[in-house]
């Protein structure tokens, strides 16, 4: 009997641990955007006001991860605050389209089960990172767009908004100069005007490990500055913007989407990871600032492994970023060294 | 001088050996859907009208191969004999939507450069293929969909069709027969009405190498019958449906596309060409026989390396194939057997 009773304590110690263990190393990352203010722009105010908003994510997600919630609904907690914020290029706050409109993309993965969910092209989606979670959840398919993807997401609970809600005056004063700048360009012909790059590439987007060891990435983004012809970035693509497996990492991405896509960034660093067995830092590294740097691909990316490893490569002027672990330590910054 | 001249004629040789050597090794694959008809099902007719088409698109590839095109060029003309054909579910033949629609979505990409391009959703264009060669070509994007990319094209000279032109009276039936089938499940509670899968996967596509050694790899699709919501598969996501990139291979998909996109097969495969050194057949082995197999992503792929390896794995009853070398060296198949 005192063996028996003996064993059933020593089985508790052992299982106790192992939850704590887990609980030790909940960890959250998140991404505003590679497309910061130049630094000769950026105010003191300014800065506080982007940290504060980081802030406030970092630790509403590390809430629901305290809380046992799972990674995905962490990502899901951060990147709705950053795009409920108008300082961000997603949700509100989103850039305008050539035709003065504001399209959104997200999408999501979780890396136990490899499910994903995507939206594009949506114009009345409040939190389309949301809609990419209702696809994934509550749909057979993996990506909608436009119209469809709305009908969808409205069928399923998810808040419409009129499109109005997006609009900034801020963003459609960019998009007002981002075309007077075009036409400018279009009628010199030395090629010297420039396209003013402050905001173009900016996205929002969270990775996290959960109690139960298991990853999750979502991304969202309102797109570039005066695009046209329904372009789609890599935001809401699945290897591109957002990739996460357990057996590899989760990634979320932020840049030049084109280049993103071609080289199937996030896919390419997950890749490394599981294939060649690189570090994160050291897969990171290879991607954002070997492979994109040779081809001119601007732009950054938050990583996560399921041991808590991460890193936050970016090739940009900035990129604003933050982490927070479940033993506090926490880091928030916006340029190489602040 | 003589000596001189021994080494010029020499060059003349080695160089002489360099070109015939390259174009040698010309080599043109195609798919044109993993839905085929069940065995039961394929008369001798139907089993030798699409034979015929399939014979004819390799002819039309190798035929630019051997004209000194490139691999995109030859790609292009043979997805478009596919597309052109009501045979399959691309172009003329796509499937309907839910709405009575038909939906179509291509991507092509270019092994050397990475270059690569997408339209999705598209109503009114009657080859997607080469209007995702023109967003590759002639803009900075990658990807565009629905009405976007429509007014795109067509600024591009690219040829834009009533969308009643994709109108096919078989496939209008299946619809019928699907939307019967679906109303019939809902109704019946024992779960024991299966939905039809005749076609339910078709999609075309090629991966071609030329003679300056470079690959490429091209998708055209019009979804899956009875879609809904403005649903994207695999096709027109670049290292979902399709990627190429000299360093590894090229890949062109046909499947379930929604686990074609969660596993990222078309990079995934590649990725373990270029990072595990495996053959294309052992890659496309563990991502279509054993990954994709596993979790019931039912599909295939063709895949074709730079030294003119290839393979054309697929885990379900059929997929339309064939392939073709400069040498002769030909195969046309749908089932396993022949």
């Amino acid at each position: 009997m005192k063996k028996i009773l003996f064993l059933v304590v020593l089985c508790c110690l052992f299982i106790n641990k192992q939850l704590v263990a887990q609980n030790d190393n909940l960890v959250i990352v998140i991404h505003g955007g590679a497309g910061t203010w130049d630094r000769a722009l950026m105010t003191a105010d300014k800065e506080k006001a982007y940290k504060d908003k980081l802030n406030e994510a970092l630790e509403a997600g590390m809430k629901v991860l305290k809380e046992g919630g799972t990674s995905l609904q962490a990502v899901e907690t951060a990147i709705k605050i950053l795009e409920d914020s108008p300082l961000f290029n997603a949700g509100k706050g989103a850039v305008f389209t050539n035709e003065g409109k504001n399209e959104l993309d997200a999408s999501v993965m979780d890396g136990k089960t490899l499910k994903a969910g995507a939206v594009a092209g949506v114009t009345t989606i409040k939190n389309p990172i949301s809609a990419a979670i209702a696809v994934m959840e509550k749909s057979e398919h993996v990506m909608m767009v436009g119209q469809g993807a709305e009908k969808f997401a409205a069928s399923k609970g998810i808040e419409i908004v009129p499109s109005s809600y997006f609009y900034t005056e801020e963003r459609y004063q960019q998009l007002k100069k981002a075309q007077e700048k075009e036409k400018a360009a279009q009628e010199d012909t030395t090629g010297s005007v420039e396209i003013d790059r402050n905001y173009k590439f900016g996205t929002v987007g969270a990775v996290a490990l959960d109690k139960f060891g298991n990853l999750a990435a979502g991304t969202s983004t309102g797109g570039m500055t005066n695009k046209r012809y329904g372009r789609v970035g890599d935001a809401p693509i699945i290897g591109a913007g957002t990739y996460a497996n357990n057996e590899a990492c989760a990634v979320s991405c932020t840049g030049h989407g084109e280049y993103f896509i071609r080289w199937t960034v996030a896919r390419d660093i997950a890749a490394l990871v599981e294939y060649k067995k690189m570090s994160v830092e050291k897969a990171g590294n290879e991607v954002i600032m070997n492979k994109m740097v040779k081809v001119g691909g601007e732009g950054g990316c938050i990583i996560l492994d399921k041991k808590g490893k991460l890193s936050m490569p970016f090739n940009s002027e900035g990129m604003y970023r933050g982490y927070l672990r479940s033993s506090g330590e926490k880091s928030v910054m916006i340029y190489k060294d602040k």
